[in-house]
Order: structure tokens, then C-alpha cells, then sequence
């Protein structure tokens, strides 16, 4: 029979909570009415999505009234960017009566700033648009030094032609916290002092980091905050937080033409089974944020400890810096040595499941965040990102590194056979 | 206690089959697994997909390699109109070296036909390109002897700069079902002859069709189809048919950038429980259809010949033509007399729950689809849709015709008291 699995790939997916199933299962049996109709079964199903919303704007800290439901993140991150490119053609036409970027300047093309260590969903975006030659875009390089983006290098980065900044919450693969407020603060003030000039509108990307630390768009100061629930234990839908939307100060366009759904911003019949869902996660995580950081940390840490003894010097964390917070449930971790590499080591796993780097990636490539944050190609080949979950146990661990320790020593001996038939 | 409500808006949506909300709850607790992941918990949700998609195309006569899942029918629909355009302006740049319709030459716009009476999803998304003078449309209308298209009307469209046609497969608020084999054979003829110029695209919206009558691909030879799931009893997403996807003779381009799923068509992680039920309202359509369009005719062929039986020359069934079909569950019906408005008869209904047309629409005015197939702006006023589904019984129907009874009553001796009143 087959032994028991053990995920430790939380941050491409996790599982939803019972409680999340539950808000499904009766949300699609009892709310199913659409939204839309005045009848009892429509009314049903948009109470249900009016609480949703709510304990959305909850969790992050917002109005209920800023808080529109996507399909996903990567629908997310899409609308926000291509408003800034939008906006920014809007403003240059009520301006100067004309727009300078469909010309041949491309000094005055829409200028994005972002990290080189994006989700595909805002990085090939804004490639795409450079390529196009409708936007030029900046990937600031993360520092080697502390696996973030700096502020000052985001301030350097900054041109008049600048309409947007996008940088995420934490990395999906270091676990690397981004200083998003800081960053985010210094740019308000040179916004203020942009006075013909319209203002440079801050996105970031929390996909990674709600569920697991504390995401507060005040705090932060940010304009506009994708939501990812697949991330924290709840289903394949996502939300965006934008201040005071509906307004003109930052401005949402939508993507979408049809029946006036979400007031126009996001049409097509509300999915009020996942939205309910959605919702349900959201409120677990108002309720047990602590808990849950606190257990992830712990057992991570374990982990890490666990692996030192194991493997001793031929560990090396990456992404583990002194000066830099981490998401508590990720660990990037190279076993150094020869033909270690990150999915050579997870196929002879026989219980871990796990990923070198994002799921939507090809595996046998060293990960270009990695990469970008220093760490050398050898090392980085040799990547696993183990990332634990709300209900990883410490016994949970002592069978993964039991595992890895069997896995590396399979290797080495093969590759020890190999070498000798070889010779 | 309140009496059960007899819900006639299955056009609006419908409730989720029992085995759907199964494949759904199933898919959410076994299959949750990141479908890109190379581990077992993502090859198990890969393969649930792979299932759902397959399920997809043989109810729609199509390969699974031309399925592709998106959030809904609005994106489905918005997805294949933007593609056009896309399409148009990639062809005149390879032909030209230019792209004339970015210049000042309007003749040049790429060119949409589509009728009258589409839903917004198609309708807003070409008004929208219009008034930003990116495209051209003409908005054939339907003739007011057929609520219908005509072939003729249509080819009398067609100019050099048209790129696609798209023309809903069957009238949400008639039912009324559009010629659109017939259009299309003309259209493909048309393109033969158009050698210097790119083919014209061909879409049908067949969001109301599925689950009521055959609908199929290959008979129809269209280019492009838009499935939506809770139209058939299933969920909140939907898909689209593109033949032979990925081929350059039906070209799809994507709207969003991210993680490369669906064959980089439509980015974003795979809403597996949502396709998984998806793919079991398909299967159930494949098993069922001839049950369920039989048994919905004569729901509703009951509750016209009661409607008659009780109101007499009172009622005016719209869209219900001799040389047309429709849709088997759709009974778009006005009580005419003074003040019997739809809204405000279903206001004092205590039973039935129903609508005066789209639910994403204002209850108060007439329909634009009435006005369109020539349906008087008093008569209009007064449309009640009424669209029954696969669990409605005759009781039902009697239950129904009792209420309006005393609703019309209601209305008329309340409008009596007022008008005496008045005098």
C-alpha cells in the first residue's frame, strides 16, 4: 500500500479549510438564484455575496465598497496594470489634447516599475507591453544583499512618464517580505510633489502573503491590492482591494463589457458558491491569523533546524537574510552537491510533495528569482521550496527529512555506480 | 408559513443538479491539488480537467483540444470579439505593412455584424469599440416576421473590412432560435471568394441553446461557440470552442498574461471544482437532452394553453412565430390590460418567481429584444418571461396560472379603486 503523502507545496495551492467547503456546498445549493434578479432566489444569492465582501474588506483592512471579485489573481493583476496603461492615455489626452504614446516618442510612453522577481501574471504582462512598444517598464533588481527590492533603487527607477508601481508582498518563492510600505510612503511624497504630473498609482501583489502575516492596505498606503484565495485555504477566485473605488483618484477600467455586474467593473454572472467561499476563508483568517503564522513558523523552523543536522554545511536556505522578514511557512532550501538538483531530488521522494519553485514553471530550470537575489546557478539548480501548511506537524517533518536523506543518498550512490561504469 | 415559491427564470439560471454539485464537492476535497504542479496531488487534478473538457466537446460535437475554459460566458464572448480585432489588425499589418485602421480612414475600421437582440456581453463590448472608433458594427435587425436574423440581411451587411459575425444561437428572452447554420454556410461561401482579403470570422453565442435543443459544432461550422455553465445546471464558469485551437485559420488571442495554463490561451491557476462540475452538466446534456427538451415542451406548451384557457385574448405570446422554432422552456408572454406592466404583475404574484427579461437588466422598461422583433411598446410593457426547467411539473403550472389570476386581479380592481378614486 501506499505510504501517506506529505505536501509541503502550500504556496502553489493549498486545500480549502471544511469550513470553506461548507460555505460552498451551501452557497450552490441554497444561493444559487442569479444575483441579478429581484426575485427572492436573486436577493438570496447577493446577501450571500454582500457578506462575502465584507469579510473580505475585513482582512485586509478596507471598505466593503472596494472590493471587487476577479476569477483569479491572474485576472487581478491583468486589470490593475492595464488601467494604469489606460489612465495614464486619459490623462495625456485631457492634458494636451492629444496622446503622446501612440506616437513616435517613446520617452513618453506609460512607464511601469516593478521587481525582477514578479508572478508571471504582472512580469509577462509588462513584458508583453514593452515588446509591443506600449509601455516601457523598469524590473528593479531585488538586492543580493536582503532579497528585497529597495527603496531607493524604486525612487531612482522613477521618470515623469511613471504610471504605475507593482510590486508584491512577499515572494512566492523566497518567501522574502518586500518593504511595500516604505517603498510605497516614499513614493506618496514625491506624488505630491509631481504637480503637473498625474500621480503614480502603487499596486501590490499580496497573492503570497494573506493568510500567513498581517495585510493591511492602510498601513501599507497602497491604491490597489490583488487577492488570491486558492493561497489561504479557500477556492480558485480572487478579489481586488482598490481605494475608494468608483473614484477618480485611482481609477479601475474594466476588461470586461456585459450585464453591469460588480457596477460595471467586472460583468458576468456573480460565482456566488466560490464568492461565499471566498468569504469564508477570509473570515478564518480575520479569526486565526495568529494561530496560524505562529504554527507555520514553528514547524518551518523545525524544518530548517531539522535539515541543518541532517545535511549539516551542504544546506544553504535561500532567501534567508538578517535584516529581511520571511513568510513563516517558507523554506527555500539547496542540498549541496553533485547531481542534487531540486527535481532530481523531489523525484526519488517517495512521501514529499513538494516544488522547486512556482507550480506554473518549468521544474528543471534554475528559478530566475533565485537567480536575481544572488544565489550562485550551481546552488540554485539544487533548489527545493518546501512551504508547510496550517496542519504540518513536526512528525510531519522527521518523514521528510527521513525522505530527503534517502533521496540524496540514492542519488550519490547512483551517480557514484555511474560514474565508476564510466571510468 | 410561507408557501413554496415556483421559480419559472431557469433562463435567468438554473439551480445545480444534485450529480453536479457531487463532481463540484468531490473535485474540492480530493482534486484540489495545483494542476501545473508535477507531483501526484497535481497530476490528479489534471486529470480531473482533462475529463471535464472531454465532456465538454462531445456535447458540443467538437475535439477536446478546441475546449478551453474561461471565468464565463461574458469573457467567452469578450475573449472572441477582442481576438477579431486583434486578428484584423495583425492581417493588415503582414498584407500592408501598415495598419490603416489606427489612421484617420474609418472605411478601414475592422467591421463586426451582429444582430439586435444580443446580449450585452456581445452587445456593450461592440457599442464600447464603436464609440471609441475602433471598430465599425452593424447591428442587423432581427425581422418582425421571424424574430430572427435573415441570411439576406446579413450577406447585405458584409463589406471588405468585415472580420467576424457573431450571432447568438438562441434569444434569451424568446427563445426564438437563429438561423445561424444558414447564415454561416452563406458567409463561408462568401469567404471563398474573398481571396486578398482575411476570412470572416464566425461566432455563435450559444449560452441559451446547450442543455435545450442539439447543439453542434460541425453542423453548424462555426468558428468560435460560448458555453455557459449555470445556463445548464452547472457552475458559474464557462468555455469556449475555438476549431482547431492554436491553428492560425481560427486565431484566439488571449486577453491575459500569466502562468501559462490552458495553453497560454487563458492564463491563470484552473478552477478545478467549478470545471469538474462543468464537465458533469456536459455529461448529463450528452446522457439527457432528448428527456429534458421533451419534458420542458410540454411544460411549457401547458402553460401557454392555460395562459389562453384563462386570460383568452389577453395574452400575446411574443416571439412565437410560424416559421421559427424555439427554445423549448421559454414562454415570453403579455397579459395585455391597463397597468398589467411585467414588473408590477410579478410584484403581486406570491408564488411565482420570474422575470420581464434579462436579469441583468432594468425590470421597469420594455425590452429592446421585444421592440426589436416589432413588438408594440404597450404590449412590451407588459412581457412577462416565463422559462421553465427540467423539474417543473403541470402542478406547477397550475399553481402559477392561479397566482397570476389573482395578481391581474389585484392589479385591475386596485387600478379601478384608483382611478375612482381620481375621477
Amino acid at each position: 500500500m501506499d505510504q501517506e503523502k506529505i505536501y509541503l507545496d502550500y504556496n502553489a495551492t493549498t486545500p480549502l479549510e471544511p469550513d470553506v467547503l461548507g460555505a460552498i456546498s451551501t452557497a450552490l445549493s441554497e444561493a444559487w438564484g442569479n444575483p441579478s434578479s429581484s426575485h427572492a432566489a436573486g436577493v438570496k444569492a447577493k446577501t450571500v455575496i454582500d457578506r462575502a465582501r465584507t469579510n473580505l474588506a475585513t482582512m485586509v483592512g478596507a471598505k466593503s465598497s472596494d472590493i471587487l471579485f476577479t476569477s483569479g489573481g491572474t485576472e487581478a493583476n491583468n486589470m490593475i496594470l492595464q488601467t494604469a496603461l489606460k489612465h495614464f492615455h486619459l490623462c495625456h489626452e485631457i492634458t494636451n489634447g492629444t496622446d503622446p504614446s501612440r506616437g513616435d516618442n517613446s520617452d513618453q510612453l506609460p512607464h511601469f516599475i516593478t521587481s525582477n522577481m514578479e508572478h508571471d501574471s504582472v512580469k509577462l504582462v509588462l513584458e508583453n507591453l514593452a515588446e509591443e512598444g506600449i509601455a516601457s517598464v523598469t524590473f528593479v533588481p531585488a538586492s543580493q544583499k536582503t532579497g528585497c527590492v529597495m527603496k531607493e533603487d524604486v525612487i531612482a527607477a522613477v521618470r515623469p512618464s511613471t504610471c504605475m508601481i507593482s510590486i508584491m508582498l512577499a515572494n512566492n518563492e523566497t518567501g522574502v517580505i518586500q518593504p511595500i510600505k516604505e517603498i510605497f510612503e516614499s513614493i506618496r511624497h514625491i506624488n505630491l510633489t509631481r504637480k503637473n504630473l498625474p500621480r503614480i498609482l502603487l499596486h501590490t501583489d499580496a497573492a503570497q502573503a494573506i493568510g500567513k502575516m498581517e495585510v493591511d492596505v492602510v498601513e501599507m498606503d497602497v491604491d490597489y491590492l490583488s487577492i488570491v484565495g486558492h493561497k489561504f485555504y479557500g477556492p480558485r477566485i480572487g478579489a481586488v482591494f482598490v481605494r475608494n473605488l468608483g473614484s477618480k483618484e485611482v481609477p479601475l477600467y474594466p476588461m470586461l463589457y456585459g450585464g453591469g455586474q460588480e457596477r460595471n467593473f467586472r460583468p458576468g454572472t456573480e460565482n456566488t458558491g466560490m464568492i461565499a467561499g471566498l468569504g469564508k476563508a477570509a473570515e478564518l483568517v480575520v479569526q486565526y491569523l495568529d494561530n496560524y503564522s505562529k504554527h507555520m513558523a514553528t514547524v518551518r523552523d523545525y524544518l530548517e533546524t531539522r535539515l541543518q543536522d541532517v545535511f549539516g554545511d551542504r544546506i544553504h536556505i535561500n532567501g534567508k537574510f538578517a535584516t529581511s522578514e520571511r513568510l513563516p511557512n517558507t523554506c527555500n532550501v539547496s542540498i549541496l552537491g553533485h547531481g542534487l538538483f531540486g527535481h532530481m531530488v523531489l523525484s526519488h521522494c517517495d512521501r514529499l510533495q513538494a516544488s522547486v519553485g512556482a507550480a506554473c514553471h518549468a521544474q528543471n530550470r534554475p528559478s530566475h528569482i533565485l537567480l536575481a537575489i544572488g544565489i550562485p546557478e550551481s546552488v540554485a539548480r539544487n533548489a527545493l521550496r518546501l512551504s508547510v501548511g496550517r496542519e504540518t506537524t513536526l512528525a510531519d517533518i522527521d518523514i521528510v527529512i527521513e525522505d530527503l536523506k534517502q533521496a540524496v543518498e540514492f542519488i550519490e550512490n547512483d551517480s557514484h555506480v555511474t560514474e565508476a561504469i564510466t571510468c
